[in-house]
């Protein structure tokens, strides 16, 4: 199949999974490097995708009763330190803004890291009683974090996201919608971008500066390492304590409320491209596709074929479909390699045999998968082949991920099932950080998270021997 | 009419303009301030306009071959420098971030006050062929500028806006694109938020920094000031020959591409305020009201009422009208005076002698005209209604603003006329600076712009006698 790639090669994934990754980001021209290290430029291609991953999860989030708002890009510094853990978190990798226009400024700005501060600043000034609760707010918009080193997608210094902020009434209103969102998330990733998730909740160690209990969804990796897709947190009412956030309640006495917070970002895009992705390039899950379907003529000097290409376009529009049709000069080898590279999920031919048997032929880019249909079919036809697209895609990542799950006893087998195979290690865990470490330090695993799906393997934690309380998921993470 | 208001009452704009302008921001909770000077929050109310202009404008964009892309948040200081009128109009209006993590940066990073400087960068990266031209990007974010003074969606440090930027391989081409985008955003002003504009030339001395031409869009404001509502750049090819951004041309010669960069922000809904409102609130333009009719029953614990007011909801909602239904212990007045203060444009009303008599009541927003409709009918009266509205705000504004245009023949003439009507006061201009900035000083008005539709009011420039080169609109602007 070598011989139907671009001109430009991608490296091959077995030979290089990291560089096959970056190829892939820049020849699908999705993402491109600014002059700032770390600092990425979202092309149209990949910019598309994000677009649609919003439109989707945005009606998601107004089926919950989420109102979306803008809050502010700069955080004051005194701000930021009003909650001790959630400043110890973040701080250290904040750009700041020193100089306004051209006078220093009194007090140095963060460029937002994430915008719990501001939302409770907000919610401070806005709220007033039990009838104005709950507050349900999202934004999209970039934050920034100064890390030290960047990927494409995967670790940006600025990245695109959502961050949601509510307050409830009741703790136990708000514990429940942080498991809402958790779902809306989960959903999202494995009906709409074909990616399966473990849920999970993450041990104190990896939870978010500031919360009392951080909730994820793990995906795993073509190459078996974990990416967090998401997160859902609980504050409690930490937060709304120390930002002064009250309302009268039914009983007229003045209370905090109790806090969520949840994200996503343009790393699910990472995931995407490391989850479906193949040696010819991107593979996009139908629903976010920027192109769903390209349709190539065969033949395209011969008469009729063009006119009958544009009209199988023109159904298809009609139909819904996102529907590009590529009339160019150039050769049928380089334009499959392209939209193999660009990930179209399905390919349309129709050359002069097709047409006067009346049927075009439908190629599959998961599998290249070919199917010839009758022409009065087309609309079902690719609506159907869409979905084929998607199960494919969603059936192989899933028998990925759960092939590569694998019970550990001790912390030596742990390591060496690691080593060997990738993926996920379950084992039991006593719940103590010092075992946690103790798997990092010494099996290159972090915690992913304690699944909501409880399994008991034994009866101790297998790195210290004491009684366990979870069985947890290690593994390597991106 | 007074006893319609809500409790908490707004300045009348006769008594204060400026005072009544805030007033509606606050009340009809637009926007709340942050701890930030000149730095706001859009709540959700405020934003849901924004989120309906972007929706409506997007697809606009689209229809002219425009694609969305994200671009950095950061200009490093060296990039900035590379046009010399484009760092001296910018640069003192930074804000600048001089420290990443713990560590102070090599060099300042700018926060974008406008982002011509880092399009230009990543179209030298990419641009190679004729083939790739026009390349027209747009994108959707925020940027800052570090003003001293600052209002509610006039002037704010952080703005939301879109800012287009396309390259085209010739001048004409780039010329063209460019008028067509100021017609997008007239054609946009005008059918969509029913705020009559004036097209034309800006003065060299207004126009963008680092443009050959600036085109605007002028709207009075409803106290006969005049808005800024949009522009667009004409920039020839020279920012493309500082930033070396090249193509191979048909002829195989290496060419740099004309340039434009065109855009709007949610100074827009400052104007929308200041055109529509009135003593009682806000006044939205239906197409962007985040609420377009409100249902309110009459008499709501008689039986029956309420569910026909949920079925008239479900078949608004069905009808793809953004509707609300407030079954609200609150009292009618209350009510009514709330979605007055909102802008909402149709209220419903519904009680049990309307639903025995199969009717229901719409009154409109803008002239409180009340209209019996048979319920049998009620789709197509509320969305004949909602015209209504449109109609009647853009008459009234289209009335204001050529009722206030003045011709005068003498500086002298131009200053009373402005002192004692507002306006925009029209006279013939040499093209001179002087002469620019003597109306400035002596008149208080600034150019607006040169009208695309001129007139010959006489052969010389009232301010200096000597040729008039055009006939120019002066006004006092926000």
């Amino acid at each position: 199949m070598a011989k139907d790639k671009k001109v430009e090669q991608i490296t091959d994934m077995e030979v290089d999974f990291a560089q096959w990754f970056t190829d892939v980001c820049k020849k699908a021209e999705l993402i491109d490097y600014s002059s700032i290290k770390g600092v990425f430029i979202y092309r149209p291609y990949g910019y598309a995708i994000w677009e649609n991953i919003q439109a989707i999860m945005d009606k998601e989030f107004k089926k919950q009763g989420v109102q979306n708002v803008y809050m502010p890009l700069l955080i004051p510094e005194s701000l930021l330190q009003k909650e001790k853990d959630h400043v110890e978190g973040f701080a250290p990798e904040c750009a700041w803004v020193t100089t306004g226009g051209s006078e220093p400024l009194e007090e140095r700005y963060a460029i937002r890291p994430t915008s719990e501060t501001l939302f409770c600043e907000h919610f401070a000034n806005v709220l007033q009683s039990h009838r104005d609760l709950p507050m349900k707010y999202n934004q999209w918009c970039s934050v920034l974090r100064w890390e030290k080193t960047s990927r494409p997608f995967l670790r940006h210094r600025e990245f695109l996201w959502q961050e949601g902020h509510t307050i409830h009434a009741t703790a136990e209103e708000a514990k429940e919608f942080t498991e809402t969102m958790l779902g809306v998330y989960a959903d999202f990733c494995e009906d709409v971008l074909a990616m399966p998730v473990t849920r999970g909740q993450k041990t104190d160690k990896e939870k978010f500066k500031g919360a009392e209990a951080t909730y994820t969804i793990e995906c795993m990796m073509h190459d078996r390492k974990a990416l967090q897709a998401g997160t859902s947190h609980y504050f409690g009412d930490g937060f709304a304590r120390q930002f002064e956030i009250l309302f009268a309640d039914r009983d007229n006495k003045l209370k905090n409320p109790h806090q969520t917070s949840w994200g996503v970002s343009t790393r699910l895009i990472g995931g995407i491209i490391m989850t479906h992705g193949d040696n010819n390039g991107l593979v996009l899950p139908p629903k976010i596709a920027p192109v769903q379907a390209v349709i190539i003529p065969i033949a395209a000097h011969k008469e009729g074929v063009l006119d009958a290409a544009a009209e199988l376009k023109a159904r298809l529009e009609k139909a819904g479909v996102r529907v590009k049709l590529d009339d160019s000069d150039n050769s049928m080898g380089w334009k499959c390699a392209e939209y193999e590279m660009k990930g179209v999920p399905l390919r349309v031919e129709c050359g002069p045999r097709d047409l006067e048997n009346g049927e075009c032929v439908l190629v599959r880019r998961n599998d290249r998968e070919k199917i010839t249909v009758k022409l009065e079919n087309l609309e079902s036809a690719v609506a159907e082949q869409l979905q084929a697209v998607h199960d494919g895609l969603f059936a192989r990542a899933k028998k990925n991920l759960e092939d590569h799950i694998y019970p550990a006893y001790s912390l030596e087998e742990a390591r060496e099932l690691q080593e060997k195979n990738g993926g996920f290690v379950k084992t039991m865990w006593c719940g103590e950080l010092d075992c946690e470490l103790a798997m990092k330090e010494q099996a290159g695993m972090s915690s992913r998270c304690i699944p909501f799906a409880q399994e008991k393997l034994s009866d101790v934690c297998p790195i210290c021997g004491k009684p366990a309380k979870h069985m947890i998921y290690w593994g390597v993470a991106y």
